[in-house]
């Protein structure tokens, strides 16, 4: 069986994370991940605190494993939402956009352990010495926000300056994905868009129909012009628009930071695909058909156990 | 020994490439690679016909191993220089920036074996179609002229689109990257940057520096607001003026492609920190010395035979 560290500091059976996305990841998917023996992770990004409270109770509800919540560090709610993690001792926490430093004695004394998604080394770096357990090490060709190096460059780099285990996440939606991970030095992985198709994801049908049929070219990214907010979702109505005003000559910074607002919860809750924005992961294009989480967890891992068994074929 | 179908078809040792890299991979290059077991490449954009020809000499004065150009078909020169790899029987071209359909008859008659590098999975079924011997799925993570898609993401939707082996490029600089790939589904690997630092590498000496200083958030693209020629290089004063200009609102597409003429070659041959154009991948940051082009490919090699007849320790 398949097995590195992160699955003993997390009580784990299989080191397979979903990812926590916004407006989509919620208790009931967290808990088919989990019940499966994967960590599965609610966002904390949909709604208020007290929706968050209701999905941690709703996870909580429907399994006895482990899960985690993900958290916008730069969310309006995000104070509030540190102190509900706490004060429900969520058994994990992966963090993104910022340093969770100021939030680890909060965390340390509830048991919460801390992973943070980084996309570059030195935040790696500044994660491990801040105390957390690992780190999602998270590649360009994920799907929302996201950095400059892709999975395969940053993990690497990212293992050569930790001790900590690292999470390898972006671009990965099978077991070659996750064999490759851990050659490249990873002990885990994460998967975001191999989950929307997920029938225990409550996102709309309408999303899941356009990750079912998109292919290895349906993602573009928005937000570079001016800076810091890089984001890739698949192309419709909503990023040409968005690409188109985002690239005139009279935006601004303001401007383009405008067009996003509600975007997200109109894709993932009404299947809005003209003014929706769909976020999704390159991989979307090998997204081929509605499945229980479970059997995304077992596919995955069998086959990357397979592959990982039968690696020195290659050496004769 | 790591060995897979693309040894047997090209006579080669190690399923290695050194990536053709314009205004540096000469003759000498190629040949320390080949002669070290991998496929050394010449690149064709390297000034005229004339300099091609005296370079696949000098590799043929240094190897009697197998050896490729690299040749990009939008160039000027595509026709002439196609003509040259004909007469001069190279063993094998890879192709750029377009389709080799109408030299495949050509290259067939002379006994050259054609590998298309594709950024995407319907150029990998065209090239298939058109008598490709293999393909080199290249990722967004290499340096120079690059797609969307990134070599995780890539890599496995292209082996699940094509029976002829697949290469993989961009984002690979040690054993861990090229067991990774071949997890992946490739059946070997091509690396450009990696061999920047190589002794036979005649590259500017202060390109070499820059590469060995950088870290893994030391490239950048410039050429993706108006579509079409995003190329990735190091950050220096160039790259940083470039996205000012490109991204200002007086800019159109001419001036932009304006801005990029003759930056390569002040990089490469004169080593301009200021106005040179220093194309280099993502994993720059991993390359930390100079050494022979053949200590390289045994490193890497090594590495990668090590960790797939380890693979299985995962799986307990």
């Amino acid at each position: 069986m398949i097995n590195s560290r992160i699955c003993e500091i997390l009580g784990i059976k299989y080191p397979v994370f979903q990812g926590g996305m916004a407006w989509i990841s919620d208790g009931k998917l967290a808990a088919a991940v989990s019940n499966a023996g994967g960590l599965g992770i609610i966002s904390a990004m949909y709604g208020d605190v007290d929706h968050l409270k209701q999905e941690i109770d709703i996870c909580r509800s429907l399994t006895d494993k482990p899960f985690g919540v993900n958290l916008m560090l730069m969310s309006p709610i995000a104070e509030e939402a540190a102190q509900v993690i706490a004060d429900k001792k969520v058994p994990v926490v992966t963090t993104g956009a910022g340093l969770s430093t100021k939030y680890m004695k909060l965390w340390g004394e509830a048991g919460v352990k801390v992973i943070p998604v980084v996309a570059a080394v030195a935040f790696a770096k500044m994660a491990e010495r801040a105390g957390a357990c690992a780190v999602i090490a998270e590649g360009s060709e994920s799907g929302g926000h996201i950095g400059e190096t892709s999975t395969m460059a940053l993990v690497p780099q990212v293992c050569d300056a930790v001790k900590i285990p690292v999470i390898a996440a972006g671009g990965i939606a099978d077991g070659r994905g996750m064999a490759a991970a851990f050659m490249l030095g990873a002990e885990g992985i994460q998967m975001g868009t191999r989950f929307l198709s997920a029938e225990e994801c409550s996102v709309h049908e309408t999303y899941k129909d356009m990750v079912l049929k998109a292919s290895d070219v349906s993602t573009v990214t928005t937000g570079r012009r001016f800076g810091g907010n890089t984001c890739r979702c698949l192309k419709n109505t909503f990023s040409r628009e968005f690409l188109k005003k985002e690239y005139a000559s009279d935006a601004t910074p303001e401007s383009v930071a405008e067009m996003g607002v509600g975007a997200l919860r109109k894709a993932a809750i009404e299947g809005d695909t003209a003014e929706g924005c769909f976020l999704a992961g390159q991989i979307a294009g090998m997204v081929k058909q509605r499945q229980k989480a479970g059997e995304i967890v077992n596919e995955v891992v069998s086959q990357a156990e397979a592959l990982l068994k039968g690696a020195e074929k290659w050496v004769k």
